[in-house]
């Protein structure tokens, strides 16, 4: 019999044969092989993780860097490059979350019991 | 050909066939059909959401909450269907973590690019 790793490592395959995943790795080679669009993509991400740490830590978000953050957004909008990976981004995140919504059913039926 | 789908839910079904999954439902019941275990257990549950949300929105934990907290702690820990239960759910949990790690490989090969 198969065990849950075997059945992993069948849809591991299958997610790396899909046509989101190429279609993910196609534009993410193109965005790092354009140095405009790297320099300002790794602006961005590391600019949002910035915020995201001070936020998580309950620091306060300076205005200074609210519009910092509004104006490399803007930037990030017009690079085609940028958008096309952020839209693969995108729609593999909602594959990931839909395959993880699938396979976690059994622990959402099993919790779901306590209110009933 | 199979679909990502597909392959989710064979991995679904594996995982509520799973041994840990059957585990996991049988303390858990174990825990609801015995009111005083169920009523600590709950009151555990609440009272880690309540710290959680506390620490996510930056609020300080009060002294007396803190006390709180490790009193049933130790309470629970003596309660061995909720022990049991706690239990399985690591294995659970365990399991997930592998088989999203696995699942997840190529996103991680991916992204991995950007350092080399």
């Amino acid at each position: 019999a198969n065990s849950l790793i075997d059945y992993a490592q069948e849809l591991e395959k299958a997610l790396r044969n899909s046509e989101d995943y190429k279609a993910l790795t196609t534009s993410y080679q193109t965005v790092l092989q354009n140095n405009e669009a790297k320099s300002l993509f790794e602006q961005f991400r590391d600019l949002q993780l910035q915020l995201q740490q001070k936020q998580m830590t309950g620091q306060q978000i300076t205005e200074e860097e609210a519009k910092k953050a509004q104006e490399t957004a803007l930037l990030v909008q017009q690079n085609p490059y940028i958008v096309q990976l952020m839209t693969a981004e995108q729609r593999m995140s909602d594959t990931i979350n839909q395959l993880n919504k699938i396979i976690l059913k059994p622990l959402d039926d099993l919790y779901g019991m306590v209110d009933k």
